[in-house]
């Protein structure tokens, strides 16, 4: 490879994202090097950028950002079989060590080993040349895009949702918050066989992308009612038919709040969003007495082959979701548009090869 | 009530179908009486027509003929609140016990004391006014017809072979028989999120409509070959990658055959069809040693209302199904066009309101 | 019948439990007379007594308290076909409505149409003679005592808490909380083939009990030590393994902390104990971020037959349960002893038939 | 090490069972070098040695025979921190590749690049030295023997078995056939809550086995009697009451028959035993018409731990299955006796270690 650019994004501290070269690394057994195509900016990401840590996972060396990436295959390391040079693939970010309790029995995602792509202190991937596990990295059709390679990275968080939901053919589905998390869980759940999804946010603009993406109706919540109010509102909306499975994809004490009250009796509650505060008040009995389990949603494990199919089928269509574009030379623009969301971005990506 | 004419077709053994004047019954407690729309024939209502039996339900008694039906709530019998008059429902058609211990854990299919529309010895209901128990019945949306309502008979045994198979997001699908079962289950399975779905059948019009109706490819058999001859011929049309989920609509042991040796290992191998042999030689270790798992299906329990629920969310559309149309006057000419398969018929649809 | 007395326990509001002559019922239609045997006073029977209310359910009439029961079939009603006279039955409390959709899936316990024993408006069974649904009155076999029968109403709830929190071979389980409801959930837990059962209790008695009916540790909590104390020395005695299951069998604030803090990750938090107050401040992201999954408890459905089976296969024995006895003309000594705990009592059991 | 025997028992081709010296392998990354301490032979082990295959495996090349072994660490392979030196371990014989998709979800036993010992062309650890990855190394307590640790082995298809037959508190459970997987799984569910378990077999001395480890009825099956006359008798055993799940450990196509006849509908016929023949016969509707589940059971996965548990807990007693021992260098004489049954053999076990 006569290449030597390897134009990386490297946070080095809280707000100080830096472009720098890197060495290109060597495939090691059982990986790939990837020239990197595209990759989307996460909530997390923005996160990190601005406060230098998510919860106990704190930036202490320089790291690479970004994790919802595609690429394309220049070389194999020793062992690999299911990829050949050329190809297209969508990178899970996280490996998983493969040997623990968690990973054997299926929930790596779990795995206390795992190794995923900026979270401290493992590098992302907003790079151009880049090395992963190749069982991660997953084929696309030709005709899939390299963006919908990127964009599988949420839509598995989606998927994973509601499957941990169990959403299924008939479900009536409540989705709280219609961020991108929010409309790839609705687009998701319509795939599943949803009968009737219901999704609330606070801003119009993105209620509006629900409705495109076929929700059954948008509950706009208004900033100044209280929880109790926008929880009455809600109900009225649902006509009293409480959802079967309520996804909540804001995780703020309100949004869980009327997650619980709301959801159907022996129904589920799946929580996405993470809060960021330590303690949380609710009126759980409602829940409990009421059979209505609560289940977190901690990234995805054996999702992405589905998330695949999902838009290779053509059952989802992301498009109207990626709403910006940057090249990885203008890498803090694009993180000013995610963190500042002016021009109401919903996904911003960032295209990474030169030559593409 | 001032009418009278309560036609009924009553089958009194082989081939001996009548029509005839009874009286119009009361609604009991927690029943309605329901002015019958639309009735669509079942292979089973030909069955009974030309054989008089099916395994070891005889036609003993006169029989009204008919379980595929949808009607007008006319009158209300005591305890009903679910229901009012003018409501427009399906019918599902098996009332069962609600005491023993299948019923209990909800699974009211396997209820020994069903008594289910035309199997002996309960009778049909294709017929003028028919009563039925209120909780069996569900009110059709507005936008919804009372043929759909009637179509959702066979659509809750594809659902119930869908959630028995485990279709979820991302599972490939075989379905073998592409007759009005193998058409509803298809659709089924790709409003569950299925990604690809293989259909088999031996006639090109049938796997034509299949074709219509998004199977992402269809295969004909050719009755000439052998079962090792067809079972590779499929193999090969999958590509070698053997589908998480085989549904087998026909149930001939060459079907079984195809199913246990073409489902992906871990996978589900459903199998809705009855066939009439008593015994049948399989290969059955193949599946076994590769936790293929075996599962039959009958009839359907909670899942009119998810059927129901496709239907009016758009994500079915049975309307290409329904073929041929005839009035309950016409009840012998309707059964012999189900029976012959002249004109091509999927579903042949008898209307029994006169005035509507 | 020559019996003319039916002594019964009728609850008139807050402190106000009298004995008064009722007439003997009538069974009707699927439903059989019994002469009650043995009733156990239940925590919630005492807060009835003490509060007049529990929740939103509140006592406006006369009450019959009462709950946990065994009887004697005295008279069939119409229809009757499961059960003669003669019969010994343990009595399920609760007779769901058998139509709606709860009752259709198999969670009869969520019906809004539940008739339970000593629950407002509904009477109970410390009566001499008592009406209820056959189909929710099962058959003793000879071996098994009218006791047992009593006690299989507590016990079903330790199945169903065990059924909803995955027990099975091989999990470890902590449960909080050693009175009734956590020692039938540790025999039950036991009984199902978790390896290892912690259990927590303040006080020592109760710990006894634990560790007699085969506790693998018991853990005394200081009523002193803070939360954060409290369960970094629960953390210690179970060597820092988390287990797979936690059943909080108290429901405080404090103990749901401890189980969403102390269970493994991709594990399950089961909460029986029902608090009063309505809000609780919990750290919930640590248990949604790790998917310990949060399911409450809310009596039991299908479980009875199975506690029956735990107690006739000699899997559980409840006999060290049950500490005192009355007969329902000391009802009101009865409900001391229950309240005030003098005499550490574990269960108090009142007899109802007094020629037995 | 000074140790420089590395006795070995190679299996050349049919009946032709050798005893060698092979130099002692090393242990490789994330891998240990135990001491073998004890291995049972398995009828797989015979069925190698008697026809020099079972189905597709084929012994071509000399293969070390052995798969039920336990044994002590002597040397760590680079990366393993989960054991240490003098760790007495038992051993799950198949490594599988970590990274297919089989893998990836928890069913890693389907895997098709795992590596079994014994099973061509992997050498199994009949021999003195042995090198096993690490994570598939079970450390035992101190209170569990090494025998104890090789009896793992069958336990963990028991478990597996009882797992996929969905055995739990309240099941009725019917075993047919009382060899030593039989035997295995009858103590499982026992452990698991099965409320009766019905257990058969044609031999009498099984059958006491049986009895004694807790079988509800033991049902000995005559030799002369049809197909139908047998099921006929074990449903008369069964006082007609057909059983939740039936887990058939014999494999052949008349306990396929009864187990498809006696399960009870909505139940589960699980089938452990692998039969040779290609294809069965069997009355299949019967099953697929009354949804009986027909799942297999290819190993174990995830399953050892259980296993180990239920040893350590004192659940489970397997002691009295260890028949007949004898050393390494007694090994035609151990599968001799296998082989025969003379002296009434249940397991054989055969001690590998010359120093303890």
């Amino acid at each position: 490879m006569d290449d030597k650019d390897n134009l990386t994004s490297v946070l080095y501290g809280v707000r100080d994202l830096r472009l720098e070269q890197r060495p290109i690394p060597e495939p090691g057994i059982n990986e790939v090097l990837l020239r990197i195509q595209r990759v989307g900016i996460c909530g997390s990401d923005v996160h990190y950028l601005v406060h230098g840590s998510i919860g106990h996972y704190i930036v202490k060396e320089p790291m690479v950002i970004g994790h919802e990436a595609s690429g394309i295959v220049v070389k194999l390391g020793e062992g690999v079989t299911n990829l050949s040079v050329g190809d297209r693939v969508a990178i899970e970010p996280g490996v998983s060590c493969r040997m623990c309790q968690f990973c054997k029995i299926g929930k790596y995602n779990l795995c206390p080993g795992m190794k995923f792509c900026a979270t401290p202190p493992f590098d992302g991937n907003l790079t151009r040349y880049y090395v992963h596990a190749a069982d991660f990295c997953y084929k696309l059709p030709e005709y899939m895009t390299l963006e919908e390679g990127a964009m599988l990275e949420p839509l598995s968080v989606g998927v994973h949702a509601c499957k941990r939901g169990g959403v299924t053919v008939g479900s009536s589905v409540l989705i709280l918050g219609a961020g991108p998390i929010g409309l790839v869980t609705l687009a998701t759940a319509k795939a599943m066989g949803a009968s009737k999804i219901f999704i609330t946010d606070l801003t119009e603009f993105r209620l509006n992308v629900a409705k495109k993406m076929g929700a059954f109706k948008v509950i706009k919540i208004n900033k100044e009612e209280s929880d109790e109010q926008a929880i009455e509102n809600v109900r009225i909306e649902l006509n009293n038919e409480l959802p079967d499975v309520t996804i909540d994809c804001s995780g703020f004490q309100q949004t869980m709040k009327m997650g619980i009250e709301l959801t159907k009796s022996g129904g589920v509650l799946t929580i996405v969003g993470m809060g960021a505060s330590r303690n949380v008040e609710l009126p759980l009995f409602n829940a409990l007495s009421r059979e209505v389990d609560i289940r977190g949603v901690f990234r995805y494990a054996n999702d992405y082959q589905d998330a695949l199919s999902l838009i290779a089928s053509g059952k989802v269509d992301l498009s109207p979701l990626v709403t910006h574009h940057f090249t990885i030379e203008e890498s803090l623009e694009a993180f000013k548009t995610a963190e500042t969301g002016i021009g109401d971005p919903i996904k911003v990506m960032i295209h990474c090869d030169k030559d593409a």
